[in-house]
C-alpha cells in the first residue's frame, strides 16, 4: 500500500476549522452564527490599499524578487523606523503570508529532532511548521489566574536541553491577548544569551496594543543576531487574503539561508505585495481608529464574559483575542453543542476550543479562545448567546 | 555560536538567479542583456483575467478557505475536463504556485531519509523542495544525443531501495522541453505499480505541446492512487506573478493529509485566486495564439543554435525552453563571461548553465537552457549575441 508520511500523519488538523461542518449544518438549519472563533477582522480592509492593487498597470504579472520587490522592503523600513525598529531593507525578506516566515525560520535554523520552547497557549499552527519542518516543540504554561504573563526563567530553563535551538514568542499574543511587559522581553534576552538560543518572535498584532506600549525583540539589544522577527500585514490592515508577511533578522546568515528556501518557491504574491506598500502610506491615524475600535469592543467582551456566572476572563492587553475559562467540563463538546444543539432565538455563538492552543494534554478543557472580531452590536448579542447557553448547559448537564 | 541548520546550510541558491550580480553590473556598464536565462513569458497576460481582479468589489481581503474558493476549484473541473482529465472539485487543492503543491506533495508522502527518483537535467528548484522536506533526490541521467527522453525502465529499476518513494516528472519537461509520450508515460506506470511509488507529475507547461498531444499522468489507468499532480497557472497565462497553483489527485488520504499542512499556512492568496478563476473562462483560441507564437520561436532558436558551428539542440516538443550542449568546457564560466567581458554591439546574452539542474556533479557541463520567452526579433538578435560570443571564447581559449 502507498503510505501516507509519519509527518502527514502526525500533522495536527486546524484545530479553530474542524467545528466548520457543524457550523455549516447549523447554518443549514437556518440559525444564524456569531464567528467569534476565528481570527479574521470584520473591519474593511483600507480601501486606499485596495485601490493600489485594482489601479495597478502592469501588462505582465510576473514574479518579483524572491525577497520581495526592493520598492516594498525599502517602504517598510520606514513603516518600522515609525515604531522604533531600525533595520536596513536587506534585514527584510517579503513572505506569502507570517505562515511562510515562520516555516523558513524554521527551516533555516532549526533541523529534524531539534526543540522549540513555546509558553502555552500558543498559536495553534506552530505545530504544524513545527511537524512540517520536523522540529519538537515543548511547551512550557502560562496560566489564566495570571493573565497568561511569560512562565518564569525556570520554567524555561527545567525544559532547555541541548536540543533546544529557540523559543517562540508572540507578542501581543494569539490566543491570549496577553502584551509581555519590557522586564518580560529582558527575560527572555537573558535566557537566549544564556543558552545561545533563537529568539522567533511573531509581532502579528504590534499596532493593537491598549494597555502600555509593545516592546519588539528587535528592540532588545545585543542580541541582533538572536532575534528573527515573523511580521505580517494580515491583521495590520485586515488583508489576510493579500498572504503578505516578512521575515525580520539582523542576523545575515539567516537572511541569507531564507533567501534560498525564498528563491525556490520563486516570489511572493505580486498583488499582495503592491497592498502592503500602499499600506505604509496610510494617514498615521488609521490604526488609532481601528485600535480605538478593537478597545472598545475588548472592554465590552471582557466585561460580558466576566459578569456571567462561573466565567473568568482575564483583560487582554493586545491583539483582538480572548481567553475565557467558562464552568464546563470539556470545551471542545461545548463548543460543537453550541453549533448542534443549541439556539437563543435561532441564533449562537462559535468559539474556538483552547485544548487546540495547548501543547500539553489535557489543559485548556474549560477554556476558550474569543476573537472579538465583530461590532459591538453583535458582540453583545453573541454574550446574549454564550450566556443563555451556559446557562441551558448546565441544565442540562444537571439532568 | 548561534548556527544555521544543516538543512539550511546545504540548501541550494538558485543556479539560475546567482548569475544576477553580473547581469547587473554589465546593466550598470550600459549593456543589453536578452534574458534567456529564467521562465518568465514576456507574452502579456491576458488583459480580461488581470481585469477580474482589479475590477474586484470586495471590501474586505479576507482569508480563502485553506484549499481555495470553491467556485475556483468547480471552474478548475471545467478546464481539466477540457484537457481530458476528470476529477472532481475536492480533488483539488488550490496552492501558492505550483512551488507549494510540490511541498505539499513531498510532506504528505514522503518522510526524512525517503528517496525520489528524477530523471536529470531537472527543474533545479525540486533540490531546494528535497531540502526543505529533507528527502534524498536519486537522479537517473536522460542524454541529449536522445533529446532527453525518460531513461528506461532498467535506470529506475537500478536505483529502486526500499527508501524509494516516488518518481518525479515535469511534462512537458522544464528544462529539456521533452514532451513524454503516452509510451513512456505507460512505463512509469509499470514502474510506479511494480515498486508501489507515488508518481508526481509536474505539468506546469501542459498547454505547450508543439508535436503530438499532452497524455497526462491523471489519464493513466490504474494508478489513481499513485499520481499526484502539481499544476500551476503562472506559465500557462503569463501569471507568474499571481502565485497560484494546484495540487491534483484523486488518492483521498495524500489531498485530507495536505489540506492539513494547507490549512497551517491558512490559504492561497485571494487575488490570484481570482485570476486563476477567470482564466478558465478565456476563449479557447488563447492557447492556440500563445502557442503558434511559441512554436514559432522554438523554430527559430533550434534552427540558429544547430546552425553555429559545434552546438547541438534536439528539437523540444513543448514547454517553452531548450537545451543545447556547445563548444565549452564550463557552461558556468562561459555564461558568466558571456555578462562580465563580452559584448557585441553592446549587447549579450544571459542564459542558464545546465549544470543546476543536474543531480550528478559534473554532467551538464557543456549545456545551457535557452528559456525562448522573447519575441523573435530579439531571439535573432540573441543568438547574433551567442554565435559572436562563442567565436571569440574559442579564439580566447586558443590564446
Amino acid at each position: 500500500m502507498l503510505s501516507i508520511s509519519h509527518r502527514g500523519t502526525i500533522m495536527p488538523a486546524s484545530p479553530i476549522r474542524k467545528l466548520v461542518p457543524y457550523a455549516e449544518a447549523a447554518k443549514n438549519k437556518g440559525i444564524k452564527i456569531y464567528h467569534l472563533n476565528i481570527g479574521q477582522p470584520d473591519i474593511e480592509t483600507p480601501k486606499k490599499i485596495l485601490d493600489a492593487a485594482r489601479n495597478s498597470d502592469f501588462k505582465i504579472l510576473e514574479y518579483s524578487h524572491s525577497a520581495g520587490n526592493e520598492s516594498y522592503r525599502r517602504k517598510l523600513v520606514e513603516y518600522y523606523q515609525s515604531v522604533n525598529i531600525n533595520i536596513n531593507y536587506r534585514d527584510i525578506i517579503i513572505t506569502t503570508g507570517g505562515s511562510e516566515a515562520i516555516l523558513f525560520g524554521f527551516l533555516s535554523c532549526l533541523d529534524a529532532g531539534d526543540e522549540v520552547i513555546i509558553p502555552e497557549p500558543f498559536y495553534a499552527n506552530y505545530n504544524g511548521f513545527a511537524v512540517a519542518a520536523d522540529v519538537v516543540v515543548k511547551p512550557i504554561t502560562a496560566h489564566i489566574e495570571n493573565s497568561f504573563a511569560l512562565p518564569p526563567m525556570e520554567e524555561f530553563e527545567k525544559v532547555i536541553t541541548e536540543k533546544t535551538k529557540a523559543i517562540v514568542i508572540c507578542n501581543p499574543n494569539n490566543p491570549t491577548g496577553y502584551l509581555y511587559s519590557k522586564e518580560e522581553m529582558e527575560v527572555l534576552k537573558k535566557i537566549v544569551l544564556k543558552h545561545n538560543l533563537y529568539l522567533f518572535s511573531d509581532e502579528a498584532y504590534r499596532e493593537f496594543c491598549y494597555e502600555g506600549t509593545h516592546f519588539s525583540a528587535m528592540q532588545l539589544n545585543g542580541v541582533a543576531d538572536n532575534v528573527v522577527m515573523m511580521d505580517t500585514i494580515s491583521k495590520r490592515y485586515s488583508a489576510c487574503g493579500a498572504r503578505i508577511g516578512a521575515l525580520v533578522t539582523k542576523n545575515k546568515k539567516v537572511t541569507e539561508t531564507a533567501l534560498k528556501f525564498a528563491q525556490a518557491r520563486l516570489s511572493p504574491p505580486t498583488f499582495g505585495q503592491i497592498v502592503g506598500e500602499a499600506a505604509i502610506d496610510l494617514p498615521s491615524d488609521y490604526f488609532k481608529e481601528t485600535k480605538a475600535e478593537y478597545k472598545k469592543r475588548r472592554d465590552l467582551i471582557v466585561k460580558r464574559l466576566n459578569n456571567m456566572p462561573g466565567v473568568f476572563c482575564p483583560q487582554p492587553g493586545g491583539a483582538f483575542y480572548a481567553m475565557a475559562s467558562l464552568p464546563i467540563d470539556d470545551a471542545d463538546i461545548f463548543c460543537q453543542w453550541l453549533l448542534e444543539s443549541f439556539n437563543y432565538n435561532n441564533e449562537t455563538v462559535m468559539l474556538a476550543p483552547a485544548t487546540g492552543f495547548y501543547g500539553t494534554e489535557e489543559l485548556g478543557k474549560k477554556e476558550v479562545r474569543l476573537a472579538y472580531v465583530l461590532n459591538c452590536d453583535d458582540i453583545n448579542k453573541a454574550m446574549d448567546c454564550l450566556q443563555k447557553a451556559l446557562e441551558a448547559y448546565s441544565k442540562r448537564n444537571a439532568i
